[in-house]
């Protein structure tokens, strides 16, 4: 399998800790896509993955596979133990629930911060500005913090006591959000302990 | 199981196929919510169900699922055959994102139009406008409209040759957006073909 990336940004992170939490890491080849530079846009890239996004995931019979979610649903079954995603139905559902609110609600609510309301990643990669927006959405990601601060109340993780894509997602966001200058609330003391908590997971490394 | 909806609206539609195509509609009770009359931002709504979205799926526990692509996923995998989402780590990879990506791209861009842009559901309702944004996402949901018409092209649904949940979002989709006023460009003949498909099929007598 063959990973599109740029190293160090939100979404591919998500892969990145998925892979290393399925132990999957040395089955993939890193292939980096310089956003910086508009690479995501070349012909080139684009016949390889239409949507233009990273990362994306090729596998062995060529088959392209974007949107972090669905990537992390197709390694998380690969070997018939689905434990970021959930073993039965109730806790598929739960957990499902919980990444969707916090994709939309943190990580993406950022991303549109980010990018609609501040200069991003600078003029000639961003395409469109939107500070009412942004802003809005600014607040919404304040909003989930706070949320999964709630969540994290008697449990070690966000949708429960073990590690799922919830949480991949969380950590994911809270990364940007520090990188976008929202920062978390110190009040949120769940949430510190948390990160603290993810951190000291072994697959973390995989980000470095 | 009890669903917590406002029948008639894009989002109570997708639950609705879901239990049609799963063979569960005789095991639900569906509560209506009046969301006209702001319903579901009543403190009695908001205890059931913190984030006041519809649908809302109750289970026998006490349990509330939000969010249509988890309550999908948790109705998918009651009988151990995960039809709707995919019985294999590539299916579901591929579903999951091809669901995502009109998710994302028609039904919520159509809604951002709808709500942001357009008079929506009336001042008492709505909340916010942007209608910069929301002609963007209107621009967003025609170029989605254009990919589900090339994803169909030589299949007779949007993932391959049976329904999944990818058909049953897009469907809401395309509802929306005629209730919106954002037509289905007319050249879209595969899309115009797959539409037929659907109604065609019995789920279709949940809608009514």
């Amino acid at each position: 399998m063959k990973v599109y990336e740029q190293k160090g940004f939100p979404n591919p992170a998500r892969v990145r800790l998925a892979l290393a939490e399925k132990g999957l890491l040395d089955q993939v080849e890193f292939v980096p896509v310089d956003v910086m530079a508009g690479e995501h846009r070349t012909p080139e890239f684009l016949a390889k993955n239409p949507s233009g996004l990273v990362p994306a995931l090729e596998l062995e019979d060529g088959t392209i596979l974007s949107e972090c979610s669905a990537i992390t649903e197709y390694l998380d079954h690969l070997d018939g133990n689905a434990e970021l995603t959930g073993a039965d139905a109730k806790s598929r559902g739960y957990i499902h629930m919980v990444q969707r609110k916090i994709e939309d609600g943190l990580l993406d609510a950022v991303g549109n911060y980010f990018h609609f309301a501040t200069d991003g990643l600078g003029p000639d990669i961003e395409q469109y500005q939107n500070k009412d927006f942004g802003e809005r959405r600014r607040e919404t990601a304040l909003k989930t913090m706070a949320y999964i601060n709630d969540l994290l109340e008697g449990q070690d993780y966000v949708a429960g006591n073990e590690l799922t894509v919830a949480d991949i997602t969380a950590f994911a966001g809270f990364a940007f959000a520090d990188f976008a200058g929202i920062e978390t609330p110190t009040e949120l003391t769940n949430v510190a302990s948390w990160k603290a908590r993810i951190n000291a997971r072994p697959s973390i490394s995989a980000l470095n």
